[in-house]
């Protein structure tokens, strides 16, 4: 997949693009968790399993992280990306569990272009993953810059 | 460090608890952001230093991560431990760079018991990661669940 926005301007406000699935093997999961997320549920099979989760459970950063990989791989403009200030309201209403197929939405909530600096601006959007059934299992939404579109 | 809470009520509202320092070096921020952020200002030392951090910074998400690991190892209760429903206001004000050593704090913000399960309750609390200025580099303030002491 190659992107389908390559400057600010190209972002359409109010439209979902569909980034594609992840799906994450338990030792990826206990990998990630053994480095940066320790907890029982997230490493440890037996007591995953006595827990209330039944299961190993990714940790909610390295579902962030898979979400983000789609975002880079499949959306953001590798050129006029600047970065982000943030994110708002990050929610893991579901676990995410190994070798379920998810797929990963972005939809574009506005565009702003900076008042202080003219080459650039702001895209706020929101992250969805979602189950194979349709469930939400993570969502996000935060602001990321870009650069417009090189005038002449 | 080993915890200073075991349970749900050893949370302190108001406390804020020093969680220790990490410091990332160049190949680990490529190595994560390769995987999981392969923008050219994360994974690219020579497209990084025209960028305009001047240089490789680390993925929002690494230095997420790399806080975690310290709420796990010197913090968050893994008996207790009951997982999280999300954050909000995640912030990354400044560039995390190679090979500095950032200080992690953790305040409590507030302590609920929930109502429909008096066994727990939730823990607001905001995570910051400040460089050896003062700077802070990282904020986000979350949830998470805990386990009350066991009666009797």
């Amino acid at each position: 997949m190659s992107s389908p926005v390559d400057y600010l301007e190209d972002f359409r406000t109010g439209h979902t693009y569909d980034l594609g699935t992840f799906s994450l093997s338990q030792d990826e999961i206990i990998e990630f968790a053994t480095r940066f997320d320790p907890q029982p549920f997230h490493i440890d099979p037996a007591a995953a399993a006595r827990s209330q989760y039944g299961g190993i459970i990714a940790s909610g950063w390295h579902t962030a992280s898979a979400a983000m990989r789609l975002m880079v791989d499949n959306l953001i403009p590798l050129e006029s990306s600047l970065g982000s200030p943030g994110i708002d309201r990050l929610r893991w209403p579901a676990p995410v569990r190994p070798d379920v197929t998810y797929d990963v939405r972005y939809t574009v909530n506005s565009v702003t272009e900076s008042k202080s600096k003219p080459d650039r601006g702001a895209v706020n959007s929101t992250t969805d993953v979602v189950d194979p059934d349709g469930n939400l299992v993570m969502s996000f939404t935060g602001v990321g810059f870009y650069r417009k579109r090189p005038v002449g």
